[in-house]
């Protein structure tokens, strides 16, 4: 097969950029690889006169994303403009529509729009994949589509939303205050245009949805993630947590219960000497199980010009090369509606609050979790000179319904200046 | 595509049980998942009548693999015999010769005969897998050869014998010598028939072969592994090794240098509270360094039925969608014969030995190192009561080639009781 693949690539922005220079630079390499030569015919981005470091003036350009999508001389579209509707998915539905294949970086497209797409792309025959739209440079779509298709899948988890963690591990390392660090991630670019994005926890809640549609052979379902951000963290969380011998990290979770699907993206405790509690800065790590091939640790960076244009590249050649599978991994019209679960697996929580300093308040908060059946491991109020006393409080396990019963019960006390701040602590 | 894939199982251990199992049990994940029926049609195995835990009855019966892989209802034979010639090899031979695919987990055979075999393959345009054959259930060849595909290779490194890696572990833990945790490892059943396979570092040194071929785009050269086993390990290096900071690791290296293609697989220091510290047992870690993607790392089992059955049934799944590419990951006649090159990286090394107790013992074996331009950082000699005096030196970081200098000197003195044991440091 040496007719050449030809992309046409929406979005010249760093991974942008980077795909045009690996096409330039590797093109022996990617044709050896391939099994074809792998050119470039076309490019769209807002501005065609922006300096990018690299040569564009080869290539056709396009003003409009989906005039490039449809291009007779274009077949794969290269969509890496990002953006869960707009000309990204305008581009992306015209492209398999007119028969071409796609290849994008776009968890949002995908996490809101993926079931349509991927009935569109079978629909079409051809390819939708998205190895670059989690987990940056790790091919955990690939290990988990096709290299554990073998396995019953039973519990996908991972960091993978890097801006976060490094966040939280800057503030353990420097001491800093989540304001402060959050400002400094501002400056150096780290951030999403609308940081909620990241520190919400949106992000990695749109990735832990894809990769809970092909774990699981469901449907994604980005709205029935259980979602919490990491605003609320304070370096005083961070501390104390130390102490316990914890990190924070922001923690998906996703597995199959005889309930439903749990999914869920929230601030954890996790063991500091821990795989997942190492984890620095911007490396993201994906935790896989099977029962057959029991765990796999996925470790790599969660994004940047090189890393996720290496997921492009990998989609790239395995299009060049044939290979045809359903965007989820199987037939979109198979995945199931599954029934979305809240947290079942017990665990013990970190509890912190500030109560009003007044006589019998401890033991009110003391009394509301024994009401729900929650046992204290540990309970600390910590000096203060305000008029409010910071309380931290380590559960024994206990679920999550028996904690949202005494957080609900909490709200109703009068001692409480602060609402509680509860953090799950995984263990295993 | 509706057509069953049809295999043909030839070995019955606890792998090929593993398959069919797997097989049976998951029919219908399957089938969605590879797009087409995946049924077994024949096996084939040493003894017929053995108890497998698994009903083989409804499956046609070989006395030969040959005459299993050349059946006109087998598609691809899935070849768990072991061994680098016999049966095995004219199996695959037989199969790729009748244009029948293969799944193999055989490192042995590829890591000797995998060009010829890739050849073959290609030229009756069959697939040659081998996912199960390097770091069991990790999906390593697929995240290297695919995955990474928009990369040039830089490192490839990893622990890759879980057997090994249990027997350091254990030596470690429970503080006994390596004899009896050699002796355990047996009883346990985790050494091959012949164990120097195992402890020698050759069954290490096949899968270190077989990722450098993929990484580097050369021809396999296991020959040209630089090999150590882990027999002169002492449950004294254990304890210097964790005095000063690291695990020992039968650790593999391959990578492309200026003047050719380094592999080498030897027990070397880590530093304890790293990844690779901190692998425990018969677990194996992976690490791919791409030019894009900087590091990637992969930790899963390294072995056992389950792990191993997975990567088979990827491979076999992929094979049933579609899959089709160089063995190799390029075209075999486009496969280099690389230059075999020395470890050029210098380092840091870990020395033992005994001398004999006589005045200017010590300093003959400084002078020696100092000759060679080898600068020490620390030496110790324990206090002992038998004639011989054991010394533990950490030199600077020094080249293989300066070192070689040495220990070839240090032979030639005549206070040397006992030869050098020589541990690379690995920091990076």
């Amino acid at each position: 097969m040496t007719t050449p693949l030809r992309l046409g690539i929406a979005g010249l922005g760093t991974v942008g950029a980077g795909v045009v220079k690996i096409v330039r630079q590797k093109a022996n390499l990617l044709a050896d690889r391939a099994g074809r030569p792998v050119t470039i015919t076309a490019v769209s981005a807002r501005s065609r006169d922006k300096d990018r470091g690299v040569n564009i003036s080869a290539y056709a350009w396009e003003d409009d994303p989906v005039a490039l999508a449809t291009r007779d001389d274009v077949d794969v579209l290269v969509e890496l403009m990002g953006g869960s509707d707009g000309p990204a998915k305008a581009a992306t539905e015209a492209a398999l529509a007119a028969g071409k294949h796609v290849v994008t970086a776009n968890k949002a497209m995908l996490a809101y729009h993926g079931q349509a797409l991927a009935e569109a792309a079978e629909a079409a025959g051809a390819a939708l994949r998205f190895e670059a739209a989690v987990a940056g440079g790790i091919p955990v779509i690939k290990a988990l589509a096709e290299g554990l298709a073998g396995n019953d899948i039973t519990r996908v988890m991972g960091v993978m939303n890097g801006t976060c963690n490094y966040i939280l591990t800057r503030m353990q390392s420097a001491g800093l205050p989540y304001e402060d660090v959050f400002e400094e991630a501002r400056k150096l670019g780290y951030l999403e245009a609308d940081p909620s994005l990241d520190v919400g926890g949106i992000d990695a809640g749109h990735k832990l949805a894809l990769l809970a549609a092909i774990a699981f052979g469901t449907r994604v379902n980005f709205g029935a993630v259980a979602l919490e951000g990491i605003e609320r963290i304070t370096i005083d969380d961070i501390r104390h947590a130390d102490h316990l011998g914890y990190r924070i990290k922001l923690l998906g979770v996703a597995q199959m219960t005889g309930r439903g699907l749990e999914q869920r993206m929230s601030p954890c405790l996790v063991p500091k000497h821990s795989p997942l509690g190492q984890l620095e800065g911007g490396t993201n790590m994906v935790v896989l199980e099977g029962d057959q091939v029991e765990q796999i640790v996925l470790r790599g960076p969660g994004a940047g010009e090189g890393p996720t244009a290496s997921a492009v590249m990998g989609d790239i050649i395995d299009i060049a090369r044939g290979a045809r599978m359903p965007v989820f991994g199987v037939p979109a019209a198979d995945l199931t509606q599954a029934t979305s679960a809240r947290t079942t697996a017990p665990a013990p929580y970190y509890l912190r609050m500030a109560l009003e300093d007044k006589p019998g308040a401890l033991a009110k908060v003391a009394t509301v979790l024994g009401d729900a059946g929650i046992s204290i491991d540990r309970m600390r109020q910590t000096r203060h000179e305000a008029r409010t006393a910071p309380v931290l409080i380590v559960t024994h396990s206990t679920t999550r319904a028996a904690l949202d019963e005494a957080l609900a019960a909490m709200t109703g006390l009068d001692v409480i200046a602060q609402p509680p701040v509860a953090l799950r602590i995984e263990t295993a």
